[in-house]
């Protein structure tokens, strides 16, 4: 089996026009696939109707109960239900997870963590990855089923966890390399990782493990590309076949950044 | 195959303590299962909290864009996700749904009605259900998987609709029973129908349709009862071995009403 896995951002799935060009292009894939979303932004929306105040420490939010509920409703529910049934208009037979269905996605409650100005900070509901149950997610692609799945997963002991969207997909794409021939495809606003930020036609090909690490010693790759670039090597060091860094339109070309080691 | 599809009201699964009791007494339910849930209330104080306003018509929910967003957020997030990650928890292998989900419940649009004071009413995105899949639904369950439905349906042109619990656990029920042997219980707060809407001690245990229609004349059957009775009684015309109307103990001692044609 081959499977493409497509992690799209908050910025593609929020807007209705973007929304709809990417499920236009993941439609057209062809073969198994899979979608992992985030929501982010709407959460942060959601969040501020409420009252409830964003805290963010180094990119990462801080999950306290109020905004674990207020994940979860806009994540698993409005984001994710809308992409379902959005797909299933397309003709494809969507399938809306999150970790705790089928119990396909087991994480662990992040332990306070000690950041780098020495501070220890407790971020709250936030689970890391311990386990993908692939057979489970397997076997329902093979029946031809498109997996969507919202970043939220559980500890096994009825909580649910706030997870990151990017280690999601990296984490599902490793564990199904597994199983299967993995193509992982990171698809957000800019075509690729850019040489100059503000200009599109500067799309590097073909990104390998130490180019990258020099341009990020440079400056040259922006701060929040580095943790899914260091996701997707990570995820080529440990067999998926292929990782693609594009935007929608990319998806169709099949243009884009294409990661090495 | 024998499946035991559980209807669970709001006030049931809106409060922790009885929430923990209900999946305490599903869990233990032997055979194949499966819940379908509401969400009311909650969507109800999530609606105030948003500052948008609750219009109920003869005691359905009108349901404009606004609260669309409010309802899948909550039924199809919050308390499915939840219900879900405690199942889980419980060694259940619960697997959410909205219809929308494996596209296994359509539905239409409800077209504007007119109310028995003359008035017209356009309740909004409101589904009545057209068409249920059960080989999707009955191969999973045979897979062990035990779906968790929430009251969420869709058009298959990608919108997402709001359709009433009771209505999706019957007609998820008469859809089941095509295809194997049906038991639906909706479990409420009350020990099953009561002669004296005070005495918990006046459960009738067996119901049968003339009597009810009788009691209904006479005033004895609660009026939040009939649409659940009417659909109970529709369920047995239609196929289903037996409807019993009970609360979460009843769930584990089998006492209650059982509805008899």
């Amino acid at each position: 089996m081959e499977l493409t896995i497509v992690k799209v951002g908050g910025a593609v799935v929020e807007e209705q026009k973007s929304l709809s060009d990417l499920l236009d292009g993941f439609a057209s894939l062809k073969g198994a696939k899979a979608l992992v979303h985030g929501g982010g932004r709407s959460a942060t929306k959601l969040s501020e109707k409420l009252g409830i105040e964003a805290r963010m420490v180094e990119g990462r939010r801080v999950t306290d109960a109020e905004t674990l509920r207020v994940v979860t409703m806009v994540y698993a529910g409005l984001v994710n239900k809308n992409i379902v049934a959005q797909l299933q208009a397309r003709g494809v037979n969507a399938m809306g997870f999150t970790g705790a269905d089928l119990g396909v996605i087991l994480s662990a409650k992040r332990p306070p963590k000690k950041m780098s100005d020495g501070q220890v900070v407790d971020f709250g509901f936030v689970g890391d990855v311990k386990e993908v149950h692939t057979d489970v997610l397997a076997g329902l692609i093979a029946q031809g089923a498109v997996p969507v799945m919202s970043p939220i997963t559980h500890d096994g002991a009825g909580n649910l966890l706030n997870t990151n969207a990017d280690t999601i997909a990296s984490e599902l794409a490793r564990a199904m390399a597994r199983v299967s021939s993995v193509r992982l495809v990171f698809c957000f606003e800019k075509p690729g990782v850019l040489l100059e930020a503000n200009d599109d036609s500067t799309v590097i090909s073909e990104l390998d493990y130490d180019t990258f690490k020099k341009y990020q010693a440079s400056g040259v790759v922006a701060a929040g590309m580095i943790p899914k670039l260091d996701n997707g090597f990570e995820a080529i060091r440990q067999g998926v076949s292929s990782v693609v860094i594009t935007n929608v339109q990319g998806l169709q070309t099949g243009l884009g950044t294409t990661l090495k080691i």
